[in-house]
């Protein structure tokens, strides 16, 4: 496409999407209930239908020569259809942000200032291969009451076309606008970029993916953006620490999900402790294959033991890393302020813990420690949106504009301030 | 400079900015007030000494063809000295949204999660000519608990150099570091586009100053950006209006303050009341000689008339023009409803009035424009810190994210997740 074809090509999904939002925005929470209703119901429906066309996707892929990890996140089944219609069903139950009065005051000149919450407007969503993002972005969108552009992957996009029409129906039959929710037909790269700088149409963006991902649309968007998930997570173990408490937190922080981006990446641990500790939590380590990967210290301690795992001297870079994997950094630091600047100085801002019984060190640390979410005495595992209790989530913010941590239906929506007078003027 | 040179002078400041930062965001109200004070009454010591740097400003502009209006708002006098000293005193009175728990709970696991309201951290303000504006600035982050780099314009580098100079010293005279203000002392080009692209050290950009300033900042910069200012406002007359409140808050918002952001642009009128009402208003504005582009009716109704001011057919571009100046649009639209298309199609999201007597169009308006702040009765010129009972303000956002309409000290702030737990781990 030349880039006049671009533009107008995108163009068209924004004057469409905004729209359809302008109707959304003061629609019922029982219209919009109707609708996840009727696509959970038609998810159901389709199941063939929507199999049939990912079998295309996942067949090219592989013939395209995608990894079988790849290719079976990218698979829909029976039961996967079902977990994406039970999702929509659990947002109904869920109350709607829309039209709460957060405050509202009379001035001396008499104003009354109400300060609501709405909609954001037209939220753009660029994500990668799994489709079941499709169900569940649209989803949460419809719920707080938001039109959405959605920009799929390459590979899925036979299945995600399959999932937006079922949504298109399911708004339709509630009597909403089937451009609510959009999907673009096009997967070109150009196209992508000229969504990320549609100011006029879009009012937020939101990219759900890899770090590589993450950082084109920070990079190239002039439309503003929610950054997401990037983990690189610590847990500090003081002195003071409960030993046992610690062993069990690390090893859930570090090994019951290392992909995600709440994992714990570095493990601190007090100088006067480590003698006795590493030892302890390096053979726990062990038995799940993770690599240590440590500072002088550490290696002097560890080296000496026969561990049935990889343990090496890190690097500079290690300490910036997010491995996502079975790997764990780890660092003998002086004591607790030693870590909070380690964390402040190397971390992304995500989720941070320390194990202590020390109430001062604790209190210093959540205080100093600059991140979303700041633990004592749990795993870092615990940031997101279920475990916080919002029944949902789009994903986890690790910038500081807007919200911070994980974001619900609550984080999808803005302020208006609505003033009602009699003939005020200003002097 | 060569970009190895513009990076790393750009990446000292944000070093210092963090590390201040750190140290700025647990520092207790009384300090915080502390440094105001200090730094009114240092700003009042040095009075001389800033109007000798400002005079070389003024000096210097003038040679380079500086207009006499720009010379004006560049220069100092005692008395401006005097207002900027004032405005920190008054941040003093203000309440600390620092620290303030929004809520807290405890999950069915045992875990307590307490959301808490901190600082941004390092805020980024690009700003132009007017050298109260570091003052303004560095005063208002100060108080929320931020660190910030300060860019402003070239023709006032050594006012605002002599300026911030006094801030570094009322800093440490409250044994806070002197970084917690700072001013770029090189205003290139490439230095500003830098600093827009330092998202390590940097957490929010505000840009204040004219359309221009604004959008350069918007697509170049990859750090969150709140954007503000730009208001193409309009007010809407309804048949059922209280004509003399409508023509009161019409000249309002038109002539009170031409070449503010708050002022109308576009004035509607509903088709009923069209020749009745437009030659009442047209006069009223005749007298402060503003100038009307009128849509093909308002054309009609008004060109029979001796009006003692420029009249004409208004171009397509006038619906989506902020003229900061005494120029009115006029159209006329059948109803409310087409009123609300026409500010949702051209508006820019800022202050939007309609004057009625109806309760039910009242209540569509306030619920269908999609803007910051949206009146019933009342002037568009009523958006400001100020007026809302903020007692500061730091610009009035246009964007959705983050936040709408006048930004106080609240708006400078985010939320921290503290978590507190008994060693609870992930299932």
């Amino acid at each position: 496409m030349t880039e006049n074809e671009i533009i107008s090509y995108i163009t068209e999904y924004g004057v469409k999407a905004k729209k359809a939002a302008n109707i959304l925005a003061t629609a019922s929470a029982g219209v919009k209930n109707q609708v996840l209703a009727n696509a959970a119901k038609l998810l159901i429906e389709n199941t063939d239908k929507i199999i049939a066309e990912n079998t295309i996707d996942v067949e090219n892929a592989a013939a395209n020569g995608m990894s079988v990890p790849m290719q079976d996140r990218l698979r829909l089944t029976p039961d996967r259809i079902k977990g994406m219609a039970e999702g929509l069903t659990q947002l109904i139950a869920l109350d709607d942000p829309i039209g709460t009065i957060i405050e509202g005051y009379k001035r001396p000149n008499g104003l009354e200032i109400i300060k609501k919450r709405v909609p954001l407007g037209v939220i753009g969503i660029i994500f990668e291969a799994r489709p079941n993002v499709t169900a569940d972005a649209a989803g949460l969108c419809i719920k707080s009451g938001n039109a959405c552009i959605l920009r799929g992957g390459k590979e899925a996009l036979r299945s995600n076309m399959a999932v937006a029409s079922v949504f298109a129906e399911a708004l339709e039959d509630a009597g909403l606008p089937r451009d609510c929710v959009q999907l673009l037909d096009n997967t070109d790269r150009e196209i992508a970029t000229a969504m990320m700088r549609l100011n006029k149409y879009i009012d937020v963006l939101i990219p759900r993916g890899g770090a590589g991902l993450i950082r084109a649309v920070v990079n190239n968007a002039s439309v503003p953006v929610i950054q997401t998930g990037t983990g690189n997570c610590h847990v500090y173990i003081d002195n003071e620490a409960n030993k046992e408490m610690a062993v069990s937190v690390i090893m859930n922080a570090k090994t019951q999900r290392p992909s995600v981006c709440n994992a714990a990446e570095t493990l601190l641990v007090n100088a006067e402790i480590a003698e006795s500790f590493l030892p302890v939590i390096a053979k726990e380590l062990a038995t799940k294959k993770v690599e240590l990967r440590c500072c002088d210290k550490t290696y002097t301690v560890l080296s000496k033991l026969f561990l049935d795992t990889t343990v090496i001297e890190a690097s500079h870079e290690d300490w910036d890393t997010e491995y996502d994997d079975l790997i764990l950094a780890i660092k003998v630091v002086s004591d607790y302020k030693e870590a909070v600047e380690h964390i402040n100085n190397h971390g992304t801002g995500h989720s941070e813990a320390i194990i202590t019984d020390n109430y001062n060190k604790a209190k210093y640390f959540q205080e100093n420690v600059d991140a979303a979410c700041v633990y004592v005495n749990a795993s870092t595992r615990f940031t997101d949106g279920f475990e916080f209790g919002f029944g949902a989530e789009i994903g986890i913010s690790n910038q500081k504009l807007h919200t911070r941590g994980p974001m619900g239906l609550m984080e999808l929506t803005t302020i208006k301030y609505v003033i009602n007078g009699n003939g005020q003027i200003r002097q």
